[in-house]
């Protein structure tokens, strides 16, 4: 046996950022293509949160140079509202640090990684710190991100402080990266940047290309969508931990009631009177502070027991079906295109989430040679990796394709968009690019994808009837010189061509695609929902 | 535009704890059958590592009761060495803090993550303090474990400390959480025990289930498999950044060129000396403190340039193509069995891996019902989770099963196990449960599945011939009698009995199984993995 002692002189303690340092790929850092995805990911989603919570539309600019084998800068402008000089440093150069992690709030970002990653992967594959320049109300900032992963500390290097004289705004943050590369691929900016403007209708995006070509996704929308309303946790969502952190965190309330009241969503004085009467020995009148865990477990239990108003849906906000519609229209213009709209539900008891499911069959779609692709959103944001591992994909795999008249799902002329909306999204991994697979939300996937590909079948079976008419008229219309003899002679008729006149308005009438008296069967039920949950038994994926 | 001061009041820092606490699914809980088999995996991997590396054959007992609906406790006891009383509140309830996360060896934890987020997902759950009894040398120390999420610190709780008067060495951890489920199926704790069992031959393994059944996977080799080495980065295996760390961090070297000497694997004097010529303008004989970023990858670019010998393979240890055979034949008893052996390589250009693949096909695995299944393992670690996003997955159904008479992989009763055995496993995720899909590892673990692969094919297509040969056998001998009568004639011989004695010797020989003359002809180049790299020219998964 081994003396103890040594192995115990290996004992360290480690920052987070040396953790993503060594684990790299966890936050999206793996492959050339995927890696400088990643980067124009984490800033395009900030610059994207920046415009929106300061109620600018966005204008964003992208701009890729090649400066060597696998080495590449990175320019993104924005027009959000800048970044005060006391928090440009922790915003962009340290991990854990931001405006988002703890809001309970629809909005793109919500690790504080992200970006601080990027400077991270910049200072690793080519020591030359990061640029930024803040237009923050009167003053312009510019500087360089130093950071020290040893202690997840940032430091702002070369600081110029001007005034803002051309009274801009925004941030513009710029970088070199090695073991990057340019593709137009699947996986690369091009596609990223393209979905980003299909899914953000109110944004113009600009990207420069390496080869100095310039490709502009237009505005289609001159206004922002609703801005997502920030929502306290629901009575449903949260834990007795949860609660006891609230409890303790909190100073204004000096009764359990009225702490209640003001921490949770939905939890009215009426809602209190019926906790009282469920949960009799936990004194509603003593101090948060004094809660304890048996009374937290205690009070969660009884909200469970109570009837909740389901979260306020004015925290999701969609993109939306008419914008879906412009939009595939646009880049797509698929044969036929069906856009559900659902309610918002919730997930782990109370929180709430809604899903976008689009199906766009033919057209364009066959043209581009697309075949069963799913296009993955979270909050707007295009999810281009990791597909294997997510809900938003196992969920639509797992529907029956069959019974929709599409048995080769994978075969067929065909894109699924999925846009998955919610005050947080639960993802797989600190990338962000898979959403976990939870049975509330796999349930609703389903349902929403089911709902589109019951309109999507309806066209294709009416065009399937639509083609065993015409070939019925044809078939028909070819025997109608004889036709019109047989009946003049039956009839022991004379005027031959005026019977073979009303004969070809008879078939014209029944046989002309949409013909009356052929009403369409649907096999499908409409209201199969309540299957779902039999179906898929098991919760693990 | 809203007004900028407002959005930065919500400006917050984190601590690691926080973030996952938040993100609990990040790291395997989601689920509540997977979440009780991520606590399982985390206790039991610590419990392995602290044995092999004290140098004990491990003996493990696992212990779950049932204390309610969705709530159980779980207890790990081992035989390791037991951890001293300074460091059991960092080891058992502080992320990032550890023995494993710096070092460059063979081990099944290299996080510092796991076992602490198994005290918080109980604290979480519960509130109840995960207990610990520890017997390091002379002490026995029992203690409860108490996190502070905030500033990811643990505390010892009701510590007694007390002579180790029966002498014993190890560790007992017990714990209660809710929102968990015991049950045997495949993403199961049973499951995962008997995967750890048949990948760890030489420990003890003991698993008592809340119906109070006790199931042991008793050890099949009575000593631990050979301790890998730790070792040194290897020179193609280090960034410009690395070299800096390591340059800084050290104290003992004078000169660059002894630094590089001690800091990284195989560069003796005689590289040094390439190195100077080959990067003439970096002075070796200066201090490795003042090595510049410049300097550096002017090095790192000179490495690429010299020759180097492949990394110590003894940093790689193996379960061993015997020990496969044995458990394989143990639990399946398969009709045929094939099991590769090779050497290990390198992936991002210096870090050592070896990958270990089996296939075993038809007979008992037919019997269990088993079709197109992948066991997973990373150092010996079974991987049941995220399949989709993994390297190994990937790679194996990459494979042409088509050329190995296995067409349809999924339909055939067909198990193949995959090792990947590393110093340093790139999980995707902080959950360990998939590994990135470098093209390097993609490579291999192909290159290793179609040595299996052209094994089996051996066996199915020498069955299929042995059917054949079998037939016309039949066939020939089914008219022997009016053969010998025609040969009689024809010879105008007398001993008909003695011709077809004759005859059925013939035919005997001729076609019975393996009969000569009928040389097996195989279809598949033996050498064929030059072609893997051409085929797969996209690196993004």
């Amino acid at each position: 046996m081994v003396d103890g002692k040594d192995l115990f002189s290996h004992f360290r303690e480690h920052s987070v950022a040396e953790f993503f340092k060594k684990n790299k790929q966890m936050l999206g850092f793996s492959g050339k293509v995927r890696s400088l995805t990643t980067i124009v990911h984490e800033a395009v989603s900030n610059s994207l949160d920046a415009c929106e919570e300061a109620g600018i539309v966005p204008e964003i600019k992208v701009e890729v140079k090649e400066l060597g084998e696998y080495h590449y800068s990175v320019k993104i402008e924005d027009n959000g509202s800048g970044i005060p000089k006391s928090h440009l440093g922790k915003a962009l150069g340290q991990m854990l640090a931001g405006t988002k992690f703890h809001r309970y709030v629809q909005q793109r970002g919500q690790q504080g990684i992200g970006i601080a990653a990027v400077s991270m992967y910049a200072l690793l594959t080519t020591a030359q710190h990061p640029h930024a320049i803040s237009y923050y109300k009167d003053k312009k900032i510019s500087c360089e991100i130093s950071m020290d992963f040893k202690t997840n500390k940032a430091e702002l290097l070369n600081l110029i402080e001007e005034d803002n004289k051309e009274g801009k705004h925004g941030l513009t943050y710029e970088a070199e990266f090695k073991d990057v590369e340019y593709k137009k691929s699947d996986q690369g900016i091009f596609e990223y940047l393209r979905r980003t403007a299909l899914a953000n209708p109110h944004a113009q995006i600009t990207l420069t290309e390496p080869n100095n070509e310039t490709i502009v996704f237009p505005r289609a929308i001159q206004e922002n969508p609703p801005r997502p309303k920030e929502i306290l946790p629901h009575p449903l969502g949260v834990g007795a931990h949860d609660l006891l952190d609230l409890a303790r965190a909190q100073k204004e309330n000096r009764k359990i009631s009225a702490f209640l009241q003001n921490a949770l969503a939905r939890l009215s004085a009426n809602k209190v009177s019926e906790l009282r009467e469920i949960v009799k020995d936990v004194d509603f009148d003593k101090n948060p502070a004094d809660l304890t865990w048996e009374e937290a477990e205690k009070i969660v239990q009884g909200f469970k027991q109570v009837k909740w108003i389901a979260p306020e849906t004015d925290s999701i906000v969609p993109i939306g079906k008419e914008q879906i519609e412009k939009s595939f229209m646009n880049i797509f213009n698929p044969e036929v295109l069906a856009v559900t709209e659902r309610s918002p539900k919730v997930y782990q008891g109370g929180v709430p989430f809604a899903i976008e499911a689009a199906i766009a069959f033919g057209g364009g779609i066959a043209t581009a040679g697309k075949k069963g692709e799913i296009m993955r959103f979270a909050n707007r944001v295009p999810l281009l990796f990791d597909a294997g591992g997510c809900a938003l994909t196992e969920a639509t795999k797992s529907v029956d394709w069959g019974r929709y008249n599409l048995k080769q799902f994978e075969e067929e002329p065909i894109v699924v968009l999925i846009n998955f909306v919610s005050v947080y999204v639960p993802y797989t991994g600190a990338g962000k690019q898979a959403v976990a697979q939870e049975e509330d939300i796999m349930d609703e996937i389903k349902n929403a994808v089911m709902e589109a590909a019951r309109e999507v079948q309806k066209y294709i079976s009416g065009k399937k009837k639509a083609h065993e008419i015409e070939t019925k008229r044809k078939v028909i219309s070819r025997y109608i010189e004889q036709l019109a003899s047989d009946v003049t002679d039956l009839a022991a008729a004379k005027n031959k061509n005026e019977i073979k006149k009303k004969l070809e308005k008879i078939i014209e009438e029944k046989y002309s695609q949409g013909g009356e008296g052929e009403e369409e069967k649907e096999d499908i039920p409409e209201h199969e929902e309540e299957r779902v949950k039999e179906d898929d038994e098991s919760e693990e994926e």
